[in-house]
């Protein structure tokens, strides 16, 4: 079972700190995850995750399954050995993945069968599967399989697919318990609540999983579209039903103000593509607001993407310099800026935890999305 | 006048080792520069340039006239404060780029005009102006303006280019002499000799440029098509004439195999794109010879690009996941590539500088050139 420790609860709150322990490391919550869906973080190098502090990455299922494989992923001692990456990772199963990238996918009682987004190879996902190839790739969090409709889907199909992800769920975890780690340290596993913004159904999938007593819980199907109001509520509904003693894991989110306003829901753990993708675009996120780093306006400006900031983008570079890599594509501009949002994606998590710890979260939430505010008006 | 220091004659052949003086640094000659075209070595950290042993990196005077232009560089305190790169930098004219690059180049004996490949505006070059922009880009060694034939031209084209080039590189030199740096520290003026494969104006051009006495000699004209075997006569005849107390610079220069033989004839600078543009075509350098780590051969290979290489990438990633990352479009296998490559050029000439200080440099070079053809058979 999944060493958690819960340190602290927030008095005015849900927020909460605690240490996940793994055999990779410890780490500290609340925390952002980058993803690193094919073994890479884009654009930026694994020592460079360490020195801005990333205590764990995400995988993929989905793309690792297709791309090493797992003959490979298996040959060479897992994702951890293949991508020299000492700190814990956690490995989506994927089926967010295939049911939005791969064409012609067919659910059924048994699993998914899909034809690859890539060569258009036919494969067939079982939960069984996914918990061997989870295990081949070594991941210390695998997450079960599970379907995760979009949000125009009818209560009536969100229903029916929920139970089809509770039986996957549970099957999941039978293969997990039936076997052992390929490497020589633990692997855990989370289930997933789903239920879209219906709480009767939410409730049904949360009690459900709690009752099979998983290592942790995500909340999955949210980030799809829904208004961020129907996210908050659902995250806020979801973790009341969650047992105290359990990570509770938000797929796929999300902005700043996102992850504070979830973790004041008792959130614990995140991830999310933004920081990467948008970095990789000259958005760059900063104590005072966003601001896209290739405009005009920055030509000229001598200071750094944000004066509070400690990452090696910051302490070395100017946004003028960066605005030039940019405006003469020079993959350096996105390198900096990737790692640069994603130390502020860390320390922001990092500064949470401090707050919470020290009692004063509420205070840092409001002074930190205030002052997320001044920009504003300077973007166009 | 630069401070050269001749360290070592070879015994056998005409190669030197050296040592140039800047305020910036110290050059250890044989060298090899790092492209920074537009103030970044294509997909390399500034820091990893120093973790690398660069000594030295090129800038574009062409390229960082057009972006970022005078007036930011001029504000931002030149290219070293721009970029964040304390060793020197040595600045091309753009000579070269204009004529291959731009539209509707005008020559006549006053300068060149052009229009830029990016926004289709007018420019006019004169020797007296590039000098002006070098100036503010504040390189610590200068190139001059001269006019590059294409391999093709005929010998009475080149010979009149000659002519200008020569007059073009009198008036560099005065503007030269008539200005000073405008930041901190000392710049310095190469005189660059053309005059294709035809020995007798090579000889003129050398001969007048000597006679000039300028900081430097740089060869330019090679390695625009014409016979590797032309390039070589050509590097050695211009040597000879050269003063044994003036850095040579051999321009745009170019494989392992290449800069040996050009060592041998008495060269001790290089600058070429191939480590970086290769490197981020998945073709990397090794001390076994040239291999394409896209190749599915190297799918499952758990071993370093190049066994012999003190690199990040060699020290930390395999064949086998650099592959991967390649054949998944992630940027991080351009960036592992591309320092790699940088790393066994710069490499290749620190070797090549103790062989000369330790009177082996013939054995060295047959050795280094013999290993690097033990690959052959398996690149297909």
């Amino acid at each position: 079972m999944l060493d958690f420790k819960l340190l602290k609860n927030d008095g005015a709150t849900k927020a909460r700190a605690g240490l996940i322990h793994t055999d990779h490391g410890t780490i500290r919550t609340p925390v952002f995850m980058p993803v690193g869906t094919r073994g890479s973080v884009k654009a930026v190098e694994q020592r460079e995750l360490l020195e801005i502090n990333a205590p764990i990455i995400l995988g993929n299922t989905y793309h690792l399954y297709q791309r090493p494989g797992v003959d490979i992923l298996r040959k060479f001692g897992g994702l951890h050995s293949f991508m020299s990456w000492p700190r814990p990772i956690l490995t989506d199963s994927g089926g967010f993945q295939i049911l939005s990238l791969s064409d012609l996918r067919k659910l059924s009682e048994e699993g998914v069968e899909f034809r690859s987004h890539i060569d258009g190879s036919r494969h067939f996902f079982t939960p069984e599967k996914i918990i061997e190839v989870e295990r081949t790739i070594g991941a210390d969090i695998m997450m079960v399989l599970d379907e995760c409709p979009p949000y125009s889907a009818e209560k009536d199909y969100v229903s029916k697919s929920l139970d089809l992800t509770y039986r996957w769920a549970m099957r999941c975890k039978e293969k997990f318990s039936g076997t052992t780690p390929l490497y020589n340290f633990e692997q855990y596993l989370f289930g997933i609540v789903q239920g879209g913004t219906y709480p009767d159904l939410r409730e049904k999938s949360a009690r459900g999983l709690v009752e099979a007593d998983f290592d942790g819980y995500a909340i999955g199907g949210l980030a799809v579209g829904e208004p961020v109001e129907e996210m908050y509520k659902t995250a806020d509904f979801v973790t009341d039903i969650l047992p105290e003693n359990k990570p509770r894991y938000l797929m796929g989110v999300g902005t700043p103000a996102n992850l504070l306003e979830a973790v004041e829901r008792g959130v614990d753990m995140f991830d999310c593509v933004l920081p990467t993708r948008n970095g990789r675009n000259s958005q760059v996120f900063t104590s005072a607001g966003k601001l896209n780093v290739r405009n005009s306006t920055y030509a000229e400006d001598e200071s750094p993407l944000d004066a509070d900031c400690d990452c090696y983008a910051c302490k070395n570079y100017s946004r003028g310099y960066i605005r030039h890599l940019f405006s003469v594509d020079e993959i350096f501009g996105l390198q900096l800026a990737s790692l640069h949002n994603l130390r502020f994606f860390i320390s922001l998590m990092e500064q949470t935890r401090l707050a919470i710890l020290n009692d004063r979260f509420v205070e840092f939430k409001s002074e930190t999305l205030g002052r997320m505010k001044s920009l504003k008006k300077e973007e166009t």
